[in-house]
């Protein structure tokens, strides 16, 4: 199988960026990733944005990306999954130099999430569960976790507590990570007493918007190993779904796209959650993340409390998970997270990543949720 | 190299679909889709679904659409590029199958226009050009292809009439295509004689908003063989882009993004504008499809004008252009738009079109445009 590596990432800082205009952020992480890959721009066959665009007053947001970004007139389009947009866009460029027909893309996620209005953006996210029988019903995002969060308390003994120990942790890495939007550190009091969202997730369960860009610079095997850096590989690339509507899901307390996408992603790379070493799941709300450990298979299904109360997710532990902070406090501007996470696991593979650095790990994994889990991306990242 | 095929398409019927949601919009073309391939729903592995989403009160269509579809836990996303959606989407499976990662993959154009308001899709479609320096001043889409018109008429004498003659062509073939929105003739006089929209476009220069979908089914060389019907080869796979400013174009009589686009489609299938016998081209205002005999080489630049007033673009005459209608008599559902020429172009290829067939077509061509012209899609089809 042909073997497309990753030359070259880079990635904005996460935050309220009244300072850039979504096309400004793109320009901020691309420029980042070019410089990285050692590239000229004129090397870029390709491009592909992962944004949701309705969250921007411009339309047609990839072409005014492409034209900022000094790319015209090569091709460029623009990839939607809500959440996972990012990932989709990455699968694309994937598969565009897997085919042959490209050999080098750029992969822009962007996302301004604070140009519209409070309300208007509330109003955009409602809508992102099935509009005819649920949203209609008052079934906003916090209320479908905390549906999950319930349930996964009910059957398994997840404790609040737990919930809690997931935000302490990503605060904690968060706090040393230079682009995070939060900074700094939560202790568990702090987390656990917060005021109430959708009960049982508070504000210390749910991660923030934010504006920002991340890009990553994908080539075919053969210029992979000419690029100035070492090549992180995409071995495994699982895409899955499922339905919309919860009422329709076998039960609450996991995702199935994301045990669907996980089980392509560890096949085609022939490795298994035990080869794991770090990972970059969708923590949209704490719930979301213990659920991850047990969809990817790191523990059991039913022992992701106990997973994070052990301290397993912790670098130094069975697999270090979210350690730049994850959606909770590094951020989540929607269509540029996945592109995030795929940036933070080539940067760890590299062994670029500072105080945060799982020592020698050599393969990674990204979880990447679109919506509340119609759609799930899983990757499997190796380097040689 | 990897030979893509058409196997299976299917169509709705274009026009204000109150009757129906997009998803069911999207249900009616795919499981006309599906019969005409032949196929079991198991078959398909992926399906990419192009659409503009912000003109739907649903969010995140992909996941709607695929699970209506009964497509779950298969993988899709939604791809976006303005009115050129649904080519992107093409492109997307064809590079999926290419790569070798999927071998049957549906892809459904489907739009709803009609589910807000006008003002509201007049704010959206307003925002299509470049917001910071150009929207803002006023230029909406037939403001800009005004401009376009304008300075065809100044700098080669295109006139009003051969304007209309367009509208009249585009019309006399929609009354003889079943799922086209406006299903009659319009006399030269009465198309040069209605309200003016930007000068010197008027109501019939302008196609109209319509609700709709597409579905075209594609997989690889050796299961498209085994199809029952004959397959279409996309042989010829072209896409550019182009500034969104107009004030950084090197002029304004024509899209740089179709030139180059339609360069690499035909040097890809190795076929030059002689051979094609019909085309699907985007003719959103009449002077677009002027421009797009010029763009495509059909006719030499500046001699738009006279290649319509001469019927060259009718059946009979050099090629065969927008016989099903075209955005403007069909209706235009922006994201089924690029979807529904490539359904008409197979249907030629395999001879089913009717009272609307070219006589032995054998090489095809669409041309989708996005924006104003910030994407092309130029596509080649022929059949063996």
């Amino acid at each position: 199988m042909a073997r497309v590596g990753i030359i070259g990432i880079g990635h904005g800082v996460f935050g309220r960026r009244s300072d850039a205009t979504v096309q400004e952020l793109a320009f901020e992480a691309f420029r980042l990733a070019v410089e990285d890959a050692g590239l000229s721009r004129d090397e870029i066959d390709a491009s592909v944005i992962g944004s949701v665009p309705e969250y921007h007053k411009q339309r047609s947001l990839a072409g005014v990306v492409q034209e900022y970004l000094g790319l015209n007139p090569k091709p460029t389009w623009l990839t939607e999954v809500a959440c996972a947009s990012g990932s989709a866009a990455i699968r694309t460029a994937w598969m565009a130099i897997r085919s042959g027909v490209h050999r080098v893309v750029a992969v822009i996620g962007c996302q301004k999430m604070t140009e519209l209005s409070t309300p208007e953006i509330l109003a955009l996210m409602g809508r992102v569960g099935e509009v005819q029988w649920e949203s209609i019903f008052g079934t906003t995002f916090p209320a479908y976790y905390a549906m999950f969060a319930n349930r996964h308390m009910h059957e398994f003994g997840t404790t609040r507590e737990q919930l809690s120990q997931v935000a302490v942790k990503n605060h904690y890495y968060g706090a040393r990570n230079p682009v995070a939007l939060f900074r700094k550190e939560v202790t568990l009091e702090k987390a656990g007493a917060s005021e109430d969202v959708s009960s049982p997730l508070q504000v210390f369960d749910c991660c923030a918007n934010a504006d920002g860009a991340a890009c990553v610079i994908l080539a075919d095997e053969a210029r992979a190993r000419h690029a100035p850096k070492e090549p992180v590989w995409l071995d495994g690339m699982g895409c899955a779904t499922a339905s919309m509507s919860v009422l329709r899901r076998p039960d609450l307390v996991g995702l199935p796209s994301a045990t669907e996408a996980a089980a392509q992603a560890y096949r085609m790379a022939e490795v298994g959650p035990n080869d794991i070493q770090v990972a970059d799941v969708h923590d949209c709300f704490t719930i979301a993340e213990i659920m991850a450990y047990e969809d990817l298979g790191f523990c059991a299904k039913g022992e992701g409390g106990r997973f994070i109360a052990d301290r397993r997710p912790y670098i130094g532990g069975k697999v270090a998970v979210n350690v730049d902070g994850g959606l909770k406090a590094k951020g989540h501007p929607i269509g540029a997270t996945g592109v995030s996470m795929t940036c933070e696991i080539v940067k760890q593979l590299r062994g670029e990543a500072g105080e945060r650095q799982v020592p020698e790990a050599k393969i990674g994994l990204t979880h990447n949720v679109g919506g509340i889990g119609q759609y799930c991306f899983v990757q499997v990242l190796r380097k040689d």
